[in-house]
């Protein structure tokens, strides 16, 4: 018997002592019948009072581990269908034998590497999708605690879609936004991955093809892939996705889902044309293929209206829309919705109840709150000039310091930019470099199914880095791509390079 | 053209004008270059302003369907490629033929249908597994909102797996309950139902055999059978699940998991032994298979001391212990938590991150106050009070009422009384004969692997039926037994009849 008392730890030491017997008594290390010494003797060996080691036995004798009887005194108790444990299977847990296809299916990009150097002090991140640290919309919650400790009431359980008044308040919300709907029509999700993963879920076997515009949002990607997608890419253009490889790709394929963000697209900042949404919808009813429209940004618009979702001219029903509060409110809510068929939400339901039960009731009533008192529309109108501002500083600075070669867009709308590097450049070594320097930016591979062809783009956020440090990012960012392209070819890429033999 | 103004929707009214003529340009029922009346016109014939149709007929410029020309008036713009859309193609979208495996494997049975019952005014529901609604833990909230509105930090994002400092709390939350581990080995999740889905998620692939006690918690069999697992039943025993069979499908079979609910287990009450524990652990070890082991009521003892996980024996570690805030905060936090192999987490991160990102920011702070502050710990025992005394108020009531044949447990612990009812009754009759006189219940049924199987009992649950209540509902539940009983064959499921053929 080996027992170690480490009185720094808040654990009671009448339970480290219980505690370590169990184990070695479980274990097979203390036999059957051994004989424990008197609590006297054991709380001197130890140091500790007699109280602990009686409190000790008193448990292990509660748990049936030892007894006690006059004339023998306390001795172990096991199992009798017991076999002890063999030392050899105390290996680690071979985890990645008994993982599904699911968890194989991901693939090997991690983002929090990217996201990391982020986090860290004194980094500028133009890396994160995140809104503005310094515009915190707490006026969501005041007022909710007297109402929540007044009553208590809407605490306890939501409904799967989300609370009814909610709903209502959706689908008035996207009746102003030209979407027809009723609240039958609206599931509130727990932010709009939730619902990326809910609608992959519903519709995807492994094998199926899903149509995705290239680039795209590569959490997206990921959740289609680890569903067991196929994935097949519909490339962007100016003004959206190119609809004639849509059409060309519906025909010859099956697809089960086509995937697009037709308004300021993340990463690549493009809003789709009105012919554009007429096409896509005409050939999505006409082949029975669901739409799912991921629009998280359609309301952070700079220059003209918002964008009208796609769903308000949907007549077939195939368009599933979703969108979400964390670009507007904040992501830490983690809350959206999704508005369709209200025959396709009640299915949707099932599978929901199996996945979280419902989004959080307190996050609920603060988004509801924050609709009703008008308090979002006057967010809204303050965000959007402040992003519009930090945008422009980014692309202000960009026009001052970036090296020949480097070109970007000015997106009418939305968090990024996306940025083209000069030729032979690897986005995937200038993040490296770039980090050394401070400075956190997303490299564009991982929004590409095709591997290496985003290895020449990067996206730059403007919202979350604070506005007095986004001119410095942007030209410590600029000196490290003149750096990498004057050393060519030493630093960079050569993707038409002859492929040699592998010997 | 076909315009109708709705004047009690708050849609402003230029808005449902131009979204109407927009819905008809798009279908092709207003064809490219119709000619639009003048904006005067318009606006007479629908009894409008003038600016009402010119701002319509503004915002159809801005999107490009329509064009003004000198001369020519306001035309219909139409995308030269968009074919007409087809009438026939208007259907309600063929969703079943579209749906995953994962939607097909969705059994059949709706809980809905009996927490509808449940919902209803005046029903005493015994059916629900929710916390008692006159005892809110309003305590959590105090003080929140103004920690929240003086920072806003906390607010925008959390990692994957958790805040640290709540990982932490956690830690040394479970060390209290034997269980030593570090916060690296703990994940929040959204409730335990998540915790379920992801680990299934993680494990199952179509076709793997999923080990579950017999009864066990319906929504986890619905859960492991959405991702297509080959669930084999263990029976229950007055101690635990049979260990026996457990070895014998060890042997037999190359199980993926097993899921087990050692401590007050749902539906029927029991605790596993010692013995049993030690077995179990013994052989997932031995053969290398992960025990999920779902823990929500082990601290909702009413009788001798809290039951100590399972995990805290877990030598090899293939335990993954899981846990939630709901049946002691309450369900609307969506806050559970994972304890298991730091390996195993941080895989697991990589998944939840495409189901949810991360768990409510908000929920998070609130339970980390509610533990830190010593609140969790008074409510707990205010709460073991309540519930006890309505076990006991609900088995009383049973003493005094109970027809012939039924019978049921007195559990230690946890949320739920389990009957047998009179031989021959089936509880799918009884439950709606029950509800037709204001009692709902949970049958069996749904708890079993088997069809039929559950047929002779009843889930009843205490907590969340007010006190005063109780002893009604259980006389009018019995009177209904009593009566089905009498009434006998002809309400009656006679599971031992012969089989006729089917003609």
């Amino acid at each position: 018997m080996k027992i170690q008392i480490d009185r720094s730890d808040k654990t009671p030491l009448y339970k480290q002592i219980a505690g370590q017997i169990q184990a070695q008594i479980t274990s097979g290390e203390i036999p059957e019948g051994f004989q424990f010494p008197s609590e006297r003797q054991l709380a001197d060996a130890l140091g500790v009072n007699r109280t602990t080691v009686l409190n000790a036995y008193k448990e292990l004798k509660a748990d049936g581990l030892i007894a006690s009887h006059v004339g023998s005194g306390t001795v172990a108790v096991r199992n009798q269908n017991a076999e002890p444990v063999i030392l050899s299977h105390r290996k680690d847990p071979m985890w990645e034998h008994l993982f599904s296809d699911h968890m194989k299916n991901q693939d090997s990009f991690d983002i929090n590497k990217y996201l990391e150097v982020a986090n860290q002090r004194d980094v500028i991140s133009f890396a994160a999708g995140i809104a503005s640290f310094e515009l915190p919309p707490v006026q969501a919650f005041a007022g909710i605690e007297k109402e929540l400790l007044g009553s208590g009431n809407g605490l306890l359980v939501s409904p799967v879609a989300g609370f009814s008044s909610l709903r209502r308040v959706m689908s008035s919300y996207m009746q102003k936004r030209s979407c027809f709907c009723q609240p039958s029509e609206i599931m509130i999700t727990s932010g709009a991955q939730q619902g990326i993963d809910l609608i992959a879920r519903a519709f995807v076997n492994p094998g199926d093809i899903v149509l995705i515009e290239e680039p795209s949002f590569f959490p997206a990607i990921r959740s289609f892939r680890s569903m067991g997608a196929k994935l097949m890419a519909v490339p962007m253009e100016e003004d959206g996705m190119d609809v004639d490889i849509l059409e060309q790709l519906l025909t010859r394929y099956r697809p089960k889902l086509i995937y697009t963000m037709p308004a300021y697209h993340n990463p690549c900042g493009v809003t789709m044309s009105i012919p554009k949404r007429v096409r896509l919808l005409e050939l999505a009813g006409r082949y029975g293929i669901p739409v799912l429209e991921d629009d998280p940004y359609s309301e952070l618009n700079y220059e003209g209206p918002p964008v009208t979702p796609l769903k308000s001219m949907d007549k077939s029903g195939y368009v599933v829309y979703l969108s979400t509060f964390s670009k507007t409110i904040y992501p830490g809510l983690r809350l959206g919705w999704i508005c369709a068929d209200k025959k396709l939400i009640s299915r949707l339901s099932g599978i929901r109840q199996l996945m979280d039960l419902h989004s959080g009731c307190i996050s609920q009533q603060i988004a509801e709150r924050f609709i009703v008192s008008g308090e979002l529309k006057k967010y809204l109108t303050l965000i959007r000039r402040e992003y519009r501002e930090r945008r422009d500083i980014m692309t202000d600075a960009l026009s001052r310091y970036a090296p020949a070669g480097l070109t970007w867009n000015r997106p009418e709308g939305g968090y990024y930019l996306w940025c083209r590097l000069p030729e032979g450049l690897s986005s995937d070594i200038l993040v490296t470099r770039a980090a050394e320097r401070g400075v956190a930016i997303l490299p564009g591979t991982p929004s590409y199914l095709t591997p290496y062809k985003g290895e020449c783009y990067i996206r730059l956020n403007y919202t979350f880095p604070p506005r007095d440090r986004i001119a410095e990012g942007i030209r410590i960012l600029c000196e490290v791509i003149e750096e990498l392209a004057s050393a060519r070819p030493e630093y960079t890429l050569c993707p038409d390079s002859e492929i040699n033999p592998i010997l």
